[in-house]
């Protein structure tokens, strides 16, 4: 597989909040080759980065692998002998593009807090700068899970005539509100952590807010998963006899089991506060939340009205973070703007975390749908069963107790 | 109303776990009058006191009003002109029973985490003795909601002779995997906290771990409610202009408005801060996730087996916290073990906070079966429905998106 790894300077960038930052680095990897009308953006979820796909890779910023090489290769869903595929980290991330763990060139020093607020929007404005950069005027897709479906969204909005599909997987056209709560608990936990500072705890001499960041994480973990796979996966079995509890404990706490699931999330905080910037995940994790397809248009349907192109939107039945009824709500949208749009539900109960560890139901309808749009093979659409009076999103699969 | 309030010592306690104290004490209220048969114990929830109903108390320990009052009083649902009701703060608690927060008689300091570990198996036994002091040997009834509904089928297991009725609403035998991962994230925010101190946060030199306990109340009302109540009580709305961020915000966050939904968090927040103790939430929770019906027996239905009254389970179609199918799965274990059993299901919205803030619809079959059993005319019970096929709890009510 042909891959580029590289981090190109785009110079000075202006944000949707005015702000500017005298060079916008952004950091990217593509495979294949470009022909004119092959290239296929993949946009990463929240603590995602550049690196999607390949083995090529031994600086992966602390993943243990590319994040979606089930999907992405030769061969596979998103076959990179036939389209060109790029993915960028994005602004604000710590993966490689300029974010507030970045050296501010004015000052010297971190930008820290003083970092301009990032939207998805951005998000999309540097991809769209990025493929300039690259040589690339033109997608014939765009495809994204999570919040990287919604900058999928936010391309058929500010760029409907630079795509032609767009796949937006587990996501929604903008975050419910108990997903903001959650998300907003997740931010106090790191700005109550008094490593974090005020957001300055760069440097040698200052600990990391770890604490917090991993609570963050202990809180997303749960979001990814539903009620059903968290049951079968740990259950209420107390973790096994080397398990070591990394996290301070009352002495009263010993008189019960330290539980698998808590073992579980301790150990996936401990993996994730060596690699991720804690600052990054507010910034992040603000940019979801403020992501609303309608904001500056009358509807969701009229910020998709000018696109021309074709829809595949995916969603998960044991998803709550992102719901199949926000799937449907949106996909609804998508056919009143005139879209040819399908909405392919995928029954499982892995919960948010389908899109990453469900290749096998995933990968066929987004190949199909790149190659032949909504008519392509795999593709199903919930409009179908809706006029049959049946549908596969039905509240009894997208229950969290399914 | 007649109303005693009183606190009484019931000296030394053996806790579950072996320990003991030398004096434990346990605050209760009692409203009517004894007739020797009419006794109903009623059990409070996680942060609940024993001041379930009435406005006699100015001293409420920051209780905006008793937790119950439309449920409990003359002429209500429990109604005091017929039954002798007792409600007592339970052990670990911070309301005027014996906790971590209490003085420990033989250091004359505050117990702090040397506290014995509580469960729910111990506020059980003190309320026994408590009911031994009063000279209540015989309960017409145990009612309690959430884990006050575990501490209800405790009962039945221990003292199945002692009591005729249960009723455990929005509870279960045991709780779900992902409720026991948020709880363990609540504890970690709270002794991540560097003002918990290793537990010892008492006096006034010390802070007391706010921050933490303010996290762990937050995710508390994120499992109290519902998607759709949260939806529809604060959407995505921007907080009113007097709204005034009570947490520490990266300076990026004021691009971005400030919600309601985050307002109401941090409101509910400040206010549990100030009234509840920091250790006893992590005791309390303990014991909340520790609880397992079947611990000790063969299976929920074993360990229902010795009792042989009548049992009314109550649950709510948008309770995630404890969802209609734990209930329902209670139930089978009721009638499993020859009870007289009816599962009562509300559909409501409103989540696991259902039933405090829906009285109409859990007032009319508790009356009812407090009079007349399974039989109470208000009472409805699930196992008809699935007779006929059809059934009040299928999943299309429980899903948290209803």
């Amino acid at each position: 597989m042909e891959v580029e790894h590289d981090t190109v300077s785009l110079g000075e960038f202006e944000f949707e909040c005015g702000e500017t930052i005298p060079d916008l680095e952004i950091e990217y990897e593509a495979y294949g080759e470009f022909t004119g009308d092959n290239a296929v953006l993949v946009c990463h979820a929240l603590t995602g980065s550049a690196h999607v796909a390949g083995t090529h890779r031994s600086d992966t910023g602390g993943q243990a692998r590319a994040w979606w090489d089930d999907i992405v290769g030769a061969g596979k869903a998103v076959d990179t002998t036939e389209y060109y595929v790029v993915c960028a980290n994005v602004p604000g991330s710590c993966y490689g593009s300029t974010g507030p763990a970045s050296e501010n060139p004015e000052t010297g020093e971190p930008y820290g807090t003083d970092f301009p607020p990032v939207t998805v929007g951005d998000w999309t404005e540097a991809q769209r700068a990025l493929l300039d950069e690259l040589g690339v005027p033109h997608l014939h897709a765009v495809v994204g899970g999570s919040v990287g479906g919604m900058n999928v969204l936010e391309w058929a909005t500010r760029h409907p005539d630079h795509v032609e599909r767009i796949v937006p997987i587990a996501a929604a056209a903008r975050l419910d509100t108990q997903c903001l709560a959650i998300d907003a608990v997740a931010r106090r936990a790191i700005t109550t952590d008094e490593d974090w500072n005020g957001g300055d705890y760069y440097g040698e001499d200052r600990p990391n807010p770890k604490d917090g960041l991993a609570l963050a994480r202990q809180l997303g973990h749960v979001m990814y998963l539903s009620k059903a796979s968290m049951e079968r996966k740990f259950g209420r079995r107390a973790a096994g006899r080397d398990a070591v509890r990394s996290f301070p404990a009352d002495p009263a706490a010993n008189f019960f089991p330290y539980r698998d699931v808590e073992s579980y999330l301790d150990y996936q905080a401990e993996k994730f506060v060596e690699r991720f910037d804690a600052n990054s995940y507010l910034y992040l994790t603000r940019a979801m939340d403020n992501y609303d397809l309608s904001s500056g248009f009358e509807s969701d349907a009229d910020a998709l009205a000018a696109f021309e192109g074709e829809a595949l939107v995916m969603s998960f039945t044991g998803d709550w973070h992102f719901t199949t009824q926000q799937a449907e709500s949106l996909a609804d949208s998508l056919r009143s703007a005139d879209v040819e749009a399908a909405h392919h539900v995928v029954d499982s109960d892995h919960g948010h975390d389908a899109f990453l560890v469900e290749p096998d139901h995933v990968g066929p309808p987004v190949a199909d749908f790149l190659e032949a749009g909504v008519a392509g093979n795999a593709v199903t659409d919930t409009a179908g069963d809706e006029e049959e009076g049946e549908s596969d999103f039905a509240p009894v699969h997208t229950s969290l107790f399914s």
